[in-house]
């Protein structure tokens, strides 16, 4: 889906024209020079700098002292920090994977990290939806489920370890989810889950049904949600370059950037 | 001093108008109807409407498609994340004690928790240096000066309580800098220092010697630099409400609202 601008027929030109520096200046990351900065804007310095002038009235970009060189001012750090307290991952990737379940017409999983391991908090159903008891609350194996494969390939170890010792121990969840050489090559299997951003498993742990899996990071490059699309096999183009596995992982990368994951 | 606004000549109103409507979204630190957003920025809603349009098409700012309110929108977090790396306490508050120096004619200390205690790591002399052996790299009584006071009022109790321990099993320390009587009401010392948020000492640990002490905290409310000013007790205006305690906190608060302190 692509979102349309907002009706173009009222617009301030001065602020998206001046917004190219402040653009430049994140892509930056530090301070630059009036001819750096406004080149890296599309703009002459002549042009950049009435506009330099207002943001810096308004503590949008500051000039040092020393150097002369613009970077951004304190009133940034301001709004980034109000954005910071409000930061709700749940909430935030809510719309993005209701709208990913009606792109790719799959059922999307949110799950989080809980007391108990990954944990189901939200189900983006699609107009075909999967019979399995997956529900809002349910603890899904670390080893047997492509949601598991991700946490256990980005959390910290120690917390993996314990999860699936834990895991190891339970009987039922053995039985219904993992096999020997599952566990065998579990390894093997987080060190692909890294390599490609993206989990998978296919017909297993549960006979017909697919799935994806791709992890979203924060601003501090911690994984706080895994987004899942699953699916009838059937149904389900389970290919690694297929376009579920490209739309669910552009859709864990826009949620992570919106969390101010700063990317590898 | 009071800063002058960059050369007026060339400047974008259309900028400084509509960053109203940002800085109002700051202020009320979460999303607003049109109406309500307008009121704050002292515009009509058909005014500000216009503004918003652009503003959300960078992603300044948001609209939530659900409740239709405004807020600040993925772009204002991308800045203040960089601003947060960029984020250096010491770097900042340099020209800040600088400048304090220079107005208030005393020396004036900057100080971090190190770990030994609280330490020097910047002098800002004044035209009326102190003879006193006070360099970087100093660490400081945490009983015995206003340094020391304001890192016990602020810090996690642990941290205080084993720094204190630390140095009462020092003789040297104990000798120099602390009295029966200063380490029997040092709880009531503390609680005044809180409640201030303003350190003093007159003469004691080193005679004719006084200063005051503000702290600095971060985003995350956390005690990251004391700014002392100190100086010869026949020049150095100890009075609570007089110029220097005033013209200290008032730049211990510049340098805290730099770093994203939210205020209490």
């Amino acid at each position: 889906m692509v979102l349309s601008p907002p009706k173009a027929s009222r617009r301030i030109q001065a602020i998206e024209v001046g917004s190219q520096l402040l653009m430049a200046l994140v892509r930056h990351r530090q301070p630059m020079s009036l001819t750096t900065l406004a080149k890296a804007a599309n703009m002459t310095p002549s042009k950049a700098h009435p506009y330099l002038a207002s943001f810096g009235a308004v503590g949008l970009t500051e000039q040092d002292p020393v150097s002369g060189n613009y970077g951004l001012g304190p009133f940034s750090f301001q709004m980034g920090l109000v954005c910071l307290q409000q930061q709700n991952p749940i909430k935030l990737a809510i719309p993005e994977i209701t709208s990913l379940a009606a792109r790719i017409e799959q059922t999307v999983v949110l799950a989080v990290w809980g007391t108990h391991g990954p944990t189901v908090v939200y189900l983006g159903d699609s107009n075909r939806p999967i019979h399995v008891n997956l529900r809002p609350g349910s603890v899904m194996s670390m080893l047997g489920t492509a949601t598991g494969q991700v946490f256990s390939a980005f959390l910290p170890v120690k917390l993996v370890e314990t999860a699936l010792a834990r895991e190891l121990k339970d009987e039922a969840v053995l039985a219904q989810n993992t096999s020997k050489s599952a566990l065998q090559q579990h390894e093997a299997t987080l060190a692909e889950v890294r390599q490609r951003g993206l989990a998978r498993v296919e017909g297993f742990p549960i006979p017909g049904i697919s799935a994806f899996s791709a992890p979203v990071f924060d601003n501090k490059q911690s994984l706080v949600l895994v987004i899942t699309a699953t699916g009838s096999s059937g149904s389900f183009d389970s290919s690694w370059n297929g376009p579920i596995a490209r739309e669910l992982q552009a859709c864990a990368q826009t949620v992570s950037y919106r969390l101010g994951y700063a990317g590898k």
